[in-house]
């Protein structure tokens, strides 16, 4: 991207992490065995186990749409439904693949935010026991979710004591997970494994590797008729990699030395930074609380072709116009300190 | 892998080439726009369409299966067949990844040396036209094969002339279609495009890349109907990559100083050397030709235990039995002719 | 069910027209060819054709959700999504049928009365272009709607223009279409082929057949590239009737003597006799116009017990409760005098 | 079909038989619950395990297909696969019906008369345990074969017998078991409960019914995990009649009063008729042991068209060419002793 432009536009706009190189070239030494076979995943697995929770099945998978296929193969028949927020990736962005690979229903529900609750999950559950509806089985929560808000522990307890009471199960689409524990000040077991997540899509991209996700399911035995299926499921979603050992190694190296938490705390604290910086300015309205490493920002239509001449952005929102600012684990202070200077510049003048 | 032990298990054992990871460090360069919209793949599409011709769609992909399930998609209709050979990664080795990803229905063909003519798909035509049948649509070839043959530019020509003539479109399998191509010294597209192959997966894992294939269609304008919707196969097939640059990166470095011709050409010669070396030994078979980077060999039963003291490797086939002794881009001299003094030592022992 | 309560619970708890079950027993007669290639297929065909359109291409399956998904496959592909409301029988009734044989996205739309309009779908448009999103490419509309409401030409005519203008296909699940044409006294043609709707499931069941219904293409030429291929699309649905003369010789006699019309009109008779029936009395709420066969009626909790001992039906919302009396092509004037009756008297007393 | 030409194409040629007629106007009796909730299907239900034994589940759809994909979906998972006869109707006749709504692997066996033997099946076992291959999970016997011939018990027996010691389940296409049971003068149970059969597909269409079959699990304890999602499979498999009573209706009749066996019988005793008829003929050979209601008969090329004009008939092998003749429950002796007599003047004229 050219010069003198802040990139806001994803946090996979974002490279590797350096830690992550390194750990990669390390892991390129002579051969090993293929398709996980290698000391590099055992490693890596362990590290899961030692985040996660002894107990924890995991295996790691290219991208996160694969995260999500195989996490819910995990957790769903084919005649059973998921519900999900309507904002959610697994809904939005997925073209089709959940409903494709799973060959089943996939339910979107409008929430604020992007957070499920038990409220808006109720009225589904009349679909059940009727052989005409796909049988509600499991929910979908994304944490963060994809409008930069964090489900409180409280939020997802609440959930997950839904989900056990009525027999469905719970899948977390962490794509930015860290974001969310780094903002909540949590371990990553405290926000999933703690609360009875059932299965987990760990995300590594978005958080400085090249590619990589781990799938987990934090207590296999909760859902034993399934679990022991992982391998396959991962292989029939085209989701195994034959030199694994250069996803363990990235995976290994993201749960190593807090590099997870380093870069997620990075991300978010350039996002509060850029909110504190452009707080209050005339004309623009912070439409989300920002919680993790995005801004929704109202911004005057006027505005908007000024404000890309000093940073990269989506448009999420061409009604209002609503902007996504996006921090990464490398946004620096100063081109964020230089960026509210332009958008201060651009309000005000 | 345990020092000492030659690492004949597959080429998928070894790592990754040196200049693959230079060009992958390389591209860790700052932001650049996800999902492929960045210079790297358009540098490494550029140099696909410098090899396959400049008609040539392509995208890239992160595995073999996931290669496969992309590029048939833009062949056949959910109603319609593949005819493959029973030998074939897509056949055995994809855990119903096709079946389920294209709804359609996958065709075993019985074949000496892995390799599909004219003569073996003929009664497969009689399914053409009723509706009972699943319609036979694609052909899909491997090159080379998963017996190390390779097929001759005429043996393909055959097939094209008979897909053409029946109204099928071709697909070629080319995870080791660089083997081939050493193997028979022609160009990449002299083995595809030139003969008219419809869809090509475009092998780099096995050649020496961390992951990443290409598929690529040499002449959209034959499949007009499907090859627009490339892009949307691949993110359904969950094949698509945020941070695209890295694989467009390690593909770029294997079509850039005909990296992937050394690479190659050095496996199949190891290959050869291993044959060479063992031509004639007492109770040793050479059961399949020698084309590109893999020897089948049948072995006296009683000397397993202890070729396995000296080499990794796979036992192909448990009756004989029948082993399989593969090669890759970073396999030395030294150790294949160490190798071969074992095994002479082993079988005039 | 129990003599002296009146079966209101849905049009498919009737038997079949006497007519229907005549046409049945005349074309038990001798051998003929299976799988449509009879003179009982070709009559009916051609008596489609004479409602539908010289240009009509036609073919009949077993049930509705069959229908659906054979007319729709006609319409999409993997990667696409159909638009309906969130009320249809589509998405509501059919247990994941559409995902799974379409392996595409269905995309639920809340609407008032279950009909859509422009404004509901053009959110949606957002989606196209992007590989991310499944590509909005056909809407889905129920004729008349699963709330007893019926299109008016005009609405549908703004829909096909909507679709037209933004190159999407439109469906109509037409399984009660005949009540609509009874309510607004127009030819079937004038609710569907002239108003330029691309695939219809049109019904039968639920008009006094045993089972049996037409997926109808008016003018296959506006999708040559699917159309051809709808016997293989029913086969691969397992719509396929071998003996296909027995699902033809009721769709012919559906569509002779307008059977068809007088059974719709018919039933709509009934639900107009019995809202004017019941039409102001204290405590009832009519919460839907009465257009089609169907009354959706708020009552009292208190009331449920007493109105079950004198009719059958479902309760459609217990938060009301709302019930739904629905009607059939053999409901008697007199069932429902006495009905009214009854009702009147729980109501008043 | 013209006069004079018997009918020999295929037993769904023929019509319905007269006691399924009267039962289908029977069950036309005023209002009863859909989706199997009347007293017709309870009835059909307890005729079903008055047959299979008390303990069967089962339920009841259209056509084979539709049984078929039913009966397998409660037997394996989407990453598994089903090991079938390449000359079965589950491979051959389904355009891919399977594939799809299983999303799983279907693997053809070739084998001589039809028949799976465990031999043929053995090698198929080194697929299992590795995450490459679909998981052989079920075996699919045809009975009686597309071939005509017949499974003996013990037969059978040896196949459960493998199919229990490998972890496998067992499923038995039986569109024509009655005509089995017919030639080996046992009871259905005999045939399929008593030998441990996991699922049955029980043909009803091809006996004499207009259309419909039952998908029987005589032991659901023994697939606990699935058989309870009967209901739902079904519905998602777009095979769920709403006027139910109309299926229930007809397999009722076929059970009662031994009609399943005496149509059966006749159609069989008409083949053996033929059979014996041609016996000897020179020029002609019996290609297939006659065991249930078809031969299969080399005949001179030469002789095709004057066969053609006393039998309507299907080529079954253009090569030869093999012609099959398929006798119905409604065949008649004397048709059968004119169309020999015209066999025998072709032949030795």
């Amino acid at each position: 991207m050219s010069t003198g432009r802040i990139s806001l536009t994803s946090d996979n706009a974002s490279g590797a992490h350096p830690e992550v190189v390194e750990a990669l070239v390390r892991a390129n030494e002579g051969h090993c065995a293929s398709y996980g076979e290698d000391p590099h995943t055992e490693e890596a697995l362990r590290l899961v186990r030692s985040h996660f929770g002894e107990r924890a099945e995991a295996c790691f998978v290219f991208n996160g749409t694969g995260a999500n296929v195989v996490a819910l193969r995990g957790l769903i028949r084919g005649h059973e439904a998921v519900l999900c927020a309507e904002s959610s990736h697994l809904w939005q962005d997925e073209c089709g693949a959940p409903e494709r690979f799973l060959g089943a229903k996939i339910v979107p529900i409008s929430t604020p935010e992007g957070k499920l609750a038990p409220a808006y999950l109720e009225p589904l559950l009349d679909w059940r026991g009727a052989v005409h509806h796909a049988q509600p089985a499991a929910l979908s929560i994304t944490q963060a979710t994809e409008w930069g808000t964090v489900y409180q522990p409280s939020e997802i307890r609440a959930l997950v004591d839904f989900a056990r009471e009525h027999g469905l199960r719970i899948h977390m689409d962490g794509a930015r997970l860290a974001n969310a524990a780094a903002h909540l000040d949590l371990s990553l077991a405290e926000l999933t494994s703690d609360l009875g997540i059932d299965a987990l899509s760990f995300g590594g991209t978005k958080n400085g590797l090249l590619f990589g996700e781990a799938v987990v399911f934090p207590d296999p035995d909760r859902i034993p008729d399934r679990a022991r299926f992982l391998g396959f499921h991962r292989k029939q979603a085209t989701q195994l990699a034959s030199k694994m050992r250069f996803l363990s190694a990235q995976i290994g190296a993201l749960l190593s030395d807090d590099l997870w938490l380093r870069s997620a705390r990075r991300a978010n604290a350039m996002a509060r930074r850029l909110e504190q910086g452009i707080a209050g300015l005339p004309g623009l309205e912070i439409v989300r609380p920002v919680e993790a490493n995005a801004l929704f920002v109202a911004v005057p239509e006027t505005s908007l072709e000024r404000l890309r001449e000093h940073a990269h952005f989506h448009v999420w929102d061409p009604a209002g116009p609503i902007v996504r600012w996006m921090t990464s684990f490398d946004t620096q202070p100063e081109e964020i300190d230089r960026f509210v200077e332009r958008v201060r510049a651009i309000a005000c003048g």
